[in-house]
C-alpha cells in the first residue's frame, strides 16, 4: 500500500544482509520512522513494544525473529548449544512477547515444526527465512481474499445507491498496517476504491488508543480514500439519520457461534447498526476463529490494559493529562459483540453467517 | 458542593463590591481560577466562551450580567440614553451569547418582564439583583428536588443489592457545575451517597470535550463519592457484565414525547442499557421540555462544533495533536435518544415516564 506515493509492506526481509524493516507503528502518523531489525531481540521488542501489531502482522514478525535469530546461531563457539535446543530456546521466547495474542503462538509453532527436520544450521536458516516469506505470502493472499469477498457487498449497495458514496463506518484499525497488504475490515473498502466505486468512510476515533484517528485515517487519506474522522460517541447518530449504508469492523478471536471479539466500543456500533437495520460486517481470517469455544461473553477473557493509556491523550506534540489526579481509570481493550447482532463474517474462504452450522463449514488446515 | 473540602457555588454575587464570582471551567480540573465578573460584557464573554456552562448556570449568569450592566447605567452622562432601551440593549445582546441555548432566552426574557415595570435606575438595578438571586435559589431547590427524587431509586436497588454498591453509570456533566448546586444526573447520586448508600459511579469520559473525565471526576473526586472513569467505548461491556445498575444522564432538550436530546454518545448507552435490561433515566428540570416539539430525531437540530475539539485533545500539558493533517473530522454536540428505550424521566416534579401522556402533565409557570 502507499505512504505518501510510495509504495509499502508492513515488513520486508534482506536476505543479504539478514535484516528486517518495519515500519514503526508507535510514530505513526506523524512520523514515518522504517526500523531495522537486525537481531531475534531487535523483533522481539517490536512486537512486545507494539511497534508492529495485528494477528498476522506479529506473526510475519515473530517468523522473521526466529529467522534473525538463526542467522545468530553460535556455531564457531567451543560452548556451542544444540541446534534443537537453540530453536526451542527462540520459540519459547518469542511467544512471550505478547502472551495473549494467539495467532503469536500458533505462528511460531507452525514454523518450529517445519524447521524441527533440519539439523544443520544452514538449511535450518534457509529454511526459517522461506517459510517467513511464505507465511507472508500467505496473510497477504488472504487479507486480498476478504477484499474481494466483502467488495461485492459495497459493489451491492452502490448500485442501489445508483452510484451516490456507499457510507461505511468502521471501529479500530483493522487495514494494512495490522496485517501485510490491504487488512481485514478495510480490504474491501480499498478493493472497492481502486474498482471505482465511491465509498466514503467513517472513521472512528477509538479511544483510548485513537488507532482509528492515527493509523485508519493515515491509510485511508494515503490511498486517497474518503473519509471523516468521527468521536466514538458519533456513530449512533449517523445511523440515526441514514447516514451509515454499511459498517465494517475487524476480529481479534471469533467463537464457533459466531460472536465476536474486537476493539470495545464495537458492541455498542452493532447495537445501533441493528436498531437502525444497517448491515454489520467482521472481516476475518479463518485462522481467528477459535473452534474451540461457543459462547464469546462466557468464554473470553478481555485484557485490563494500563489506566494511564486513558488517563493521557498521546499526539503530535507529546502526552497530555485528561483525568484528575486521584480519579481512578479502568482500560478494558475488547468486547464481545452476540452473533445475533451480527449480519454475517466475510472471511478469505467467502462470506458467511454468523452461526455454527456455517462456521462449521470453513476449511482450516 | 466542594473543591478541596471547600464549600462553593458555581456563581455568587457581592452586590456592594458589584462583582460576580464564578468559578472558570475551561481550566478544571488541572486548575481553579475564580475569576471576577466586573461588567456586562465580563459576564458575556464568561457566557460566550463557555467558562460558565449547563443550561441553569447559564442562565443565572445571564439574569447577574444585566444586573452588573444596569450597575453601570450612565445616569450622569448628558448623552444619557433611556433606562428602558438601554435594558432592551443588555437584554438583546445577552440572548446572542449562547445563540441555541433556549434556557438563556427565557431566562433573559423571564428577568427583563419583571424589570420593565421600573422606571427608576437604583430600584431596576436592585430589583435585577434580587431576581438574579430568585432565580440562583429556584436553580437550586430545583436541583435539589430532582436528587430526592432520583435518590428513591438509588435506595431501591441498594437494598435488591443488599448493600452492595449501586453501580451508576453517566455520560457527559450534568452535575452542580452545570447548575448552581446538586446538578441534574448527578444530584442523585449526591443526595444518596450523603444519606450513606453506597454509590460507585462509571464515568465516560466523553469524547470529544471531555467534560466526564474533567468535570465529573473532579466533581465526585471532591465530594468523595466513589467514581472510575472509563472511555465511551466500555459502557456496553459494563452492562454485559452485570457492572451497571442504573443509567443516569441529563438533557438538553426533552420532547412531548419523551425523546431526549443529550451530549453525542447517550443514544449508544440506551441502546446498551435497553439490550441488558438496566434502568436508563434523563434527569432535567420541567423547564428544558420542549413541549411545541414532538419527535427529537426530527425536529431537533444538532449543533455541528468546530472539528479541532476533536482533531485536538486538550489537558494539563496543553493541547496535542491526535488526527493527521488533511483528514477531516466531523464534530456533532448531541443526540437524540428515542423515549422507547428511556425507562424513565426525574424532574423537579417526580418521576414520570417518557411518554406524552406523562409528560403533559407535568406543570409549567
Amino acid at each position: 500500500m502507499h505512504i505518501h506515493g510510495q509504495y509499502f509492506h508492513t515488513i520486508w526481509a534482506d536476505e543479504l544482509c539478514r535484516e528486517v524493516m518495519i515500519i514503526d507503528q508507535q510514530k505513526l502518523p506523524f512520523q514515518i520512522n522504517i526500523k531495522k531489525l537486525k537481531t531475534f531481540d531487535d523483533a522481539f521488542r517490536a512486537i512486545a513494544d507494539m511497534e508492529v501489531r495485528g494477528a498476522p502482522l506479529i506473526g510475519v514478525t515473530a517468523a522473521f525473529g526466529i529467522w534473525l535469530g538463526l542467522c545468530h546461531y553460535p556455531e564457531q563457539d567451543s560452548s556451542q548449544i544444540k541446534l534443537a535446543d537453540y530453536l526451542d530456546g527462540l520459540v519459547s521466547k518469542m511467544k512471550t512477547a505478547r502472551p495473549t495474542a494467539i495467532n503469536l503462538a500458533y505462528a511460531v509453532d507452525r514454523l518450529a515444526d517445519h524447521l524441527r527436520c533440519e539439523t544443520e544450521p544452514d538449511m535450518m536458516r534457509q529454511l526459517a527465512y522461506e517459510q517467513a516469506l511464505k507465511l507472508k505470502d500467505e496473510e497477504l493472499a488472504c487479507s486480498s481474499s476478504i477484499g474481494d469477498f466483502g467488495c461485492q457487498l459495497i459493489e451491492t449497495l452502490s448500485l442501489k445507491k445508483q452510484g451516490q458514496p456507499v457510507n461505511i463506518l468502521t471501529h479500530c484499525n483493522a487495514g494494512w498496517l495490522a496485517c501485510i497488504d490491504w487488512g481485514t475490515a478495510l480490504a474491501p473498502v480499498y478493493k472497492a476504491h481502486l474498482k471505482g466505486i465511491a465509498v466514503h468512510v467513517w472513521v472512528d476515533e477509538t479511544r483510548p488508543r485513537n488507532q482509528g484517528s492515527k493509523l485508519t485515517a493515515f491509510e485511508l487519506l494515503n490511498e486517497g480514500v474518503p473519509h471523516t474522522v468521527i468521536a466514538d460517541n458519533t456513530g449512533g447518530h449517523l445511523m440515526q439519520h441514514g447516514l451509515v449504508d454499511l459498517v465494517l469492523v475487524g476480529s481479534d478471536r471469533t467463537t464457533l457461534k459466531g460472536d465476536v471479539c474486537n476493539k470495545i466500543g464495537t458492541y455498542l456500533k452493532a447495537l445501533a447498526a441493528f436498531d437502525n437495520q444497517i448491515p454489520f460486517y467482521a472481516a476475518l481470517p479463518v485462522s481467528s476463529i477459535d473452534f474451540s469455544i461457543y459462547d464469546g461473553l462466557k468464554e473470553i477473557p478481555i485484557e485490563t490494559r494500563h489506566a494511564d493509556e486513558l488517563k493521557f491523550a498521546e499526539g503530535k506534540s507529546g502526552k497530555t493529562q485528561l483525568i484528575p489526579d486521584g480519579s481512578p481509570a479502568l482500560n478494558l481493550g475488547f468486547d464481545v459483540t452476540p452473533a445475533r447482532l451480527i449480519t454475517g463474517l466475510i472471511t478469505e474462504q467467502g462470506i458467511v453467517e454468523a452461526n455454527e452450522k456455517e462456521i462449521i463449514k470453513l476449511k482450516t488446515f
